[in-house]
């Protein structure tokens, strides 16, 4: 594989999931000493990355559950936020400006924080009550990010007698890095094709729904904005049809990320009405991969997962083709804001 | 005023705030029935505009609300939605179609549909539990929905005891439709400039910020990409800084939409970033903005609404500069989905 080193991966998404016992152990605590709610507060992509769980959450389970972004909570404040609320915290450099101030608001509020980061010595880790150190790169974040978000969200589900599937899933996600790294070689030529043919596009209409719509959103704006510096339009697939739609035509090209949660539909209806009206129509899916040792249950869990494995090698190729590398910027860490 | 018909401007808005006691009672209703949750399920721009009172519900008071896409929720399902939730659907037409599908699913499920429509034949008025129709159109109903979807937010709250101001705020957005036709009178020349500037601009970067951010992306998504076919990139102000960023250069056109209420800094900070990057900053303020009558509290609720009045003129005089009926579709209701 191109630029890319297999047993780092295998160790950092290892290093995500073998943080369930730790994760498990700082949950049971915030709940036995009355934790009452859980916030998500990442900022940028971190904060994205968190949607997966935080909706799982919203949607199957009684803890409240909010997902907000850290530079408007410390200005808007919320009813629910006080020494009763869980917070989560991602930063992979653990020094996001945003970030770190939102955890001196929560902290001030008396909540309990936990932070997932990549270095122990960051303010976000030596700051937070619970810090989760994974040390990963832009190449390897979003998969760990995902997992360990994962791991809370069935951790306080399985702790509320609302996930008895617990043991077994995190059985099988202790599978899951060997099985990516499977995705990764199998995808890999293919990788390079789908990078030979949208290197030069000057513009990506990206859409995904349920748990792919975060990694849509993410793809679009912090992998091909942010580092290939490509005009996007991330859209959920739903909103597509109010909109976005009038935008498709001939030579617009259009990414659709399918995966095998419930709202899969909502891609496939997207999938439907393209072909007449546009040629350049890329669909990664998903469920083309074999992942050994996984239920199908937790395949609909982890679909952004797979996803940001295969996107990753997409990229990988894009940054040659392109002779743009992923970590150049013209602003951001390099001006101040 | 180019293509306005300011009685009927008036009438609509009066309309919407007219509502106010129904509203009260259908609301008084269902908490007197032992609702526990709201949700607002509106889809596309619909379901935008009902994001700032999903958020003065989600961060000042303690009754759960949910902010769901219709298409989405009828096939995850939603923990919370059941006999006891009070579900609020938004459909100018009454007929769209995820909509539709929307409250049968939700009926089936026992809650009590609340339905804003411009149509008292429409399936969506024919079918809920409590149907509030005021005609509008394209040019009238951001305004109309932003403002009856507060009422029903300051309701709730006040109906619990969390807004003591309610009967001054209600008294104030009575006056509003008024001060709102002031502004369309004083914004008209600087929205016929404003739309002869960016009239060939092929791509927008839209950006926001609480209340604000519902209208930056409703007015890329619904006008200029719906109904003018012009690129856009809503963007968060916060998430601006973690991607987006990277796309200004030299000739991009950014359009910052700045209110009143506490996430104002945020806007700001990308305001004070770009002069440095682009040439094609277009900054819309509310608090440029005379309103009789309204107090500070109010203008920072409202904000929104007075940015759709100001937009609402600036589209009027783009569709004529730019040959381009706002009316005009290449798909949606021509072709299915």
């Amino acid at each position: 594989m191109l630029n890319f080193d297999e047993a780092r991966f295998v160790r950092i998404q290892s290093g995500a999931v073998a943080h369930a016992n730790g994760i498990r152990s700082a949950l049971a605590a915030c709940l036995d000493q009355g934790a009452k709610n859980l916030f998500f507060l990442g900022t940028g992509g971190a904060g994205i990355l968190m949607m997966p769980a935080a909706q799982l959450l919203q949607r199957s389970s009684t803890f409240p559950t909010y997902l907000e972004m850290p530079a408007e909570l410390v200005l808007t404040g919320h009813q629910a936020l006080g020494p009763n609320s869980i917070v989560v915290i991602p930063s992979l450099s653990g020094t996001t400006k945003e970030s770190v101030e939102v955890m001196e608001y929560c902290k001030a509020k008396g909540a309990k924080v936990i932070s997932l980061i990549g270095h122990a010595e960051a303010p976000l880790a030596k700051g937070a009550d619970y810090p989760f150190v994974n040390f990963a790169e832009d190449d390897t974040s979003c998969e760990s990010f995902y997992l360990q978000s994962l791991l809370i969200a069935l951790t306080i589900m399985d702790l509320r007698g609302e996930y008895p599937e617990y043991v077994n899933t995190v059985q099988e996600l202790v599978r899951l890095p060997h099985a990516l790294l499977e995705v990764k070689r199998g995808v890999e030529e293919r990788a390079e094709r789908f990078a030979e043919e949208i290197k030069n596009e000057p513009y990506h209409i990206v859409t995904g729904a349920g748990t792919t719509w975060p990694e849509a959103f993410y793809y679009g704006m912090c992998i091909l904005e942010e580092m290939q510096w490509i005009r996007t339009r991330p859209v959920h697939a739903s909103d597509f049809f109010h909109g976005t739609l009038e935008l498709v035509e001939k030579g617009v090209s259009v990414l659709l990320f399918k995966g095998e949660d419930a709202s899969r539909p909502l891609v496939e209806r997207v999938e439907r009405f393209l072909p007449e009206y546009t040629d350049k129509i890329r669909v990664l899916d998903t469920a083309e991969f074999a992942l050994p040792g996984i239920s199908e249950k937790v395949r609909a869990l982890i679909s952004p997962v797979v996803l940001a494995t295969i996107l990753e090698r997409i990229s990988a190729h894009l940054e040659v083709k392109r002779n743009h590398p992923l970590t150049t910027r013209r602003y951001y860490k390099r001006v101040a804001y």
